[in-house]
């Protein structure tokens, strides 16, 4: 089996997709596109961002057509993902290794199967679509790998090497469960926090607008994405986001009872001043860890 | 009384109290600045962001001291600033008008007083100090004003003035009540909630680091802001700080219900469809209103 890749396919040509596509045809990989929606799939073709088209799932799901390409990669939301590796039986255990780019694993669930590594490249932007795909969207950014059905690892090899060598990103090896529940604490939450908080102002049916504090322009951002991909993220990780909200409380709480001053302390300390040491220690592991 | 500003004082040479310092002088204001450190002061007038230093807050609170002026500006932090207008005795009922700019207000009590209006420029940035300042930091920028002395007309219109004329800011009138809720809903809750989710991440013990996901970059941001002022911001307007934390949980347990599936909805409906519907009510309130 090669493990330089040389052809590839992408199922989805949304902006991660098409980026993956720019990036790879930038290094002389050659690059089918499909996509649900014949018309992002000949856009892609006349943008030159892909170089041959495909046009079903039912034509890609055969040994035949996928004999000459390397690498399989699905860049569509997290429910399609697991749909469409079923729809691809013919393809399992075979030496084309098929990868993905959700930002939630545990719900791929598949049994049977040794060609399959889960891949999770970190970038994206605000925009989405064809038009917004960046030939340097992942260039030096993390990509984190699951191997949850212990593919071969000429597989994994081929996977890591496409993402380290061809898209230069760093990658690292995590479980789905590690995965899931540090995406959760750092992407997921953060955004239902956001959507929790623009619905607040909202409902208070204060007249915010532009009289807006310096804050809430980065939970707006946030707030902005996708809600059809949100939902399914938020539903398909409820059990970690939940895990990561339940720690979040925990904090808040301990900050608040400092706020409030009924949290008890030693007679030598203020809550003013344990309030500023808890807000110190944050701020330094901030800066240490991220 | 002159109404147009031709020479301020500024207590606070920090990055807010250059930054006005530079965009007065550019009008051609003559700018007298003065801070607790002198070195700031010294680094200010040897930089040319004042035009000349005051020595200390007992020299400034005379009559004869600031005949000359017509606008003093406290430009230090929440706590500071009611200190300080409780030391400018001396400067109450004459002709200088003083105003402040922090951004909590209902703590701001004083007695017998109609000289004294109260400002907050929305702006800033991560940096801080003296070297941060910028001319152009608050242009086009909203400055919401609070009168809760009812401080004469003249003083208001000076005050007003000077934002809008010198500054090129867009000024608007809130009581005290509508400020601080706003502000907390906008501005320390968002700060609050960054603050305790780097810290549930700090508690969990998970290597997070640089395989974070999209949307902390976001908190973090807001998390490394300075402790002493946030503790302060967070202790002085609690009451207003806990109904917007009280907003915010209604929403996200709302939504929590939602991706839960424990929230009895109509039999026609799913959970699923009714979650997407929500979260796209929020997108479109929050495209609509800021």
């Amino acid at each position: 089996m090669n493990l330089n890749v040389e052809r590839i396919l992408i199922i989805g040509l949304g902006m991660i997709g098409a980026s993956i596509a720019l990036a790879s045809r930038s290094k002389g990989i050659k690059v089918t596109g499909y996509d649900i929606d014949s018309n992002s799939v000949k856009n892609a073709f006349q943008n030159q961002i892909i170089d041959d088209e495909a046009s079903s799932i039912e034509q890609i799901n055969s040994k035949k057509y996928t004999k000459d390409i390397d690498l399989i990669i699905l860049a569509i939301p997290p429910k399609q993902t697991l749909d469409v590796l079923n729809s691809l039986q013919e393809v399992w255990n075979t030496d084309t290794t098929i990868t993905e780019t959700s930002s939630v694993k545990n719900h791929i669930k598949i049994e049977g199967v040794s060609n399959i590594v889960l891949s999770h490249p970190i970038a994206g932007s605000d925009q989405s679509g064809l038009l917004a795909a960046d030939e340097n969207l992942f260039k030096n950014k993390k990509n984190v790998l699951c191997n949850p059905f212990n593919s071969d690892k000429d597989h994994y090899d081929k996977v890591e090497n496409f993402w380290s060598n061809a898209l230069q990103m760093k990658t690292a090896l995590m479980t789905v469960s590690e995965h899931d529940l540090i995406f959760a604490m750092t992407s997921h939450l953060p955004h239902l926090i956001s959507y929790a908080l623009i619905d607040s102002i909202r409902l208070s049916n204060n007249d915010v607008g532009d009289n807006a504090g310096g804050g809430i322009k980065e939970f707006l951002r946030l707030s902005g994405s996708n809600p059809e991909m949100w939902r399914d993220i938020f539903m398909l990780n409820r059990v970690d986001l939940i895990k990561a909200l339940a720690g979040m409380q925990v904090s808040l709480n301990n900050l608040l009872e400092l706020i409030t001053e009924t949290k008890q302390i030693p007679d030598i300390f203020s809550h003013l001043e344990i309030l500023k040491k808890e807000l110190d220690e944050i701020k330094s592991y901030k800066e240490d860890k991220f």
